[in-house]
């Protein structure tokens, strides 16, 4: 049976690439927003959603991590990717950087060549596209000279020149995506367990307890990848942490870090435990 | 002798509202990013500068955070202030926002609407502008029906009609501004200390240690006011963690805990100690 998984679309897109990876054989969905390929595995319209969670210079994909954080119910983390991303300059053949008024992306792209931007356009408006692909569409739409930051894939579809390769402002530009489905995953040996909670105080202090039910020695030494906050949007100072931590949601061990994790916590929610990205 | 603050003009925006409340008597200098306001005061254009560095709903002000992390030198933290932000809906008089096809705004503006744009404007672009009162200007100079997420303050200022206010998706949206400096701020009793730092290995499981150098009961229990993490921009899974402590840098336990601090850490900075923000 060929599975449907949608992603950030139109087709092209950093994340079409990721959701390639993941299942070659799959039909892909396009979707208009991040927030959108997660609705439609929630909805049924697919079986599965590859959706774009962290990169190694801009950190959080806000609207992805909001969304599984506050209406992420009926879903759970079943996989992740890791994607290089090298952004690429692209123009209509003819139109040179100087002559660039504008120039468009997604605002995350647009943040990851930040230093390269203001060197090079300093005057230049940036405009946000919905997609990267989407932006060579405006750009190939627009009426005064513009330029798009835009994933290589991209200038074999369209027709336009590259300006320049490789303009992210750090060569170890990565993204991670997450795969969401509807049913959870079982223990591979391999996992990652991702979860999110939040406290009723205030006491930012809390966050060392929470961290040490993870850290029992000698018997319970459990690795944490990755600490994060989110705002809780009630007020500052309030904060959602985002953790992600080794093995399994029914290792032992992790069932019991989080069983003394719920005792200390208002909200506790477990994202998913799947597969570590290996590499491919 | 008149102080000259720098903030992210036009006039209008709400860092020139935090910039009158800061110092009413200042001369202001307009600035066009959050990075050129740290410039102006690392390069004695002004005296002080007055800059967003966290938003309740949206999180950190990446461009402000990631620049006082990598080129802050020469800058220390002097003071803060909260102020609340309500965004409203602008057009041109006599345009309706059935009408819009695009919405002008700052990203940070956009991202702080998200669900009432969803809502309201599903199928019009997004244009990120360089402020929430330049969104204005690139509304009024569209040649396509437009609106603007901008202050209500800005509809003083042009000429324009108010479609809606409080459009923000959570009402308590609140925005943190820290006040920078050429010199460090003395002990006022009420501080609040901002630092960021790092770490050798790659083992989350360090930020345990790391935070337990404020929390030593009985003698030593320091208040943390904030935790977060910034990606290191090296590769996925570095980070860099900002925390905010109660007290000054000068005040025996912080320096104390700062020193314990500096052992396990292959970065330590100190943004700065200052007065903490106490409402007006």
């Amino acid at each position: 049976m060929v599975n449907k998984v949608a992603f950030l679309g139109p087709e092209g897109t950093f994340s079409d690439q990721a959701r390639r990876i993941y299942d070659p054989r799959a039909v892909g969905l396009p979707c208009p927003s991040n927030t959108a390929v997660i609705k439609a595995v929630q909805e049924g319209v697919v079986d599965k959603g590859v959706v774009a969670i962290e990169n190694s210079l801009e950190g959080p994909v806000n609207d992805t991590v909001d969304w599984m954080i506050h209406n992420g119910d009926g879903v759970s983390v079943c996989g992740e990717l890791v994607i290089s991303i090298e952004h690429c300059l692209l123009a209509k053949p003819g139109t040179t950087s100087r002559m660039a008024q504008i120039v468009f992306s997604h605002p995350q792209a647009l943040g990851q060549c930040r230093a390269y931007l203001q060197g090079n356009f300093p005057t230049a408006r940036l405009v946000a596209s919905l997609s990267t692909v989407a932006a060579v569409q405006d750009m190939l739409d627009s009426n005064v000279p513009a330029v798009a930051v835009a994933p290589y894939r991209a200038s074999e579809i369209y027709p336009v020149a590259i300006l320049a390769r490789g303009i992210q402002d750090a060569g170890n530009n990565e993204t991670r995506f997450i795969v969401v489905g509807r049913e959870k995953q079982g223990p591979t040996g391999k996992d990652k367990t991702s979860i999110c909670f939040s406290f009723a105080g205030d006491e930012a202090g809390l966050l060392l307890t929470a961290l040490a039910c993870f850290y029992r020695p000698p018997k319970r030494k459990i690795n944490l990848f990755k600490v994060e906050s989110r705002p809780e949007k009630t007020a500052l100072g309030r904060y959602i942490f985002l953790v992600d931590v080794e093995g399994h949601r029914e290792d032992p061990s992790v069932v019991a870090a989080l069983a003394e994790l719920k005792e200390i916590t208002a909200t506790l929610k477990v994202f998913g435990s799947y597969p570590r990205w290996q590499g491919r």
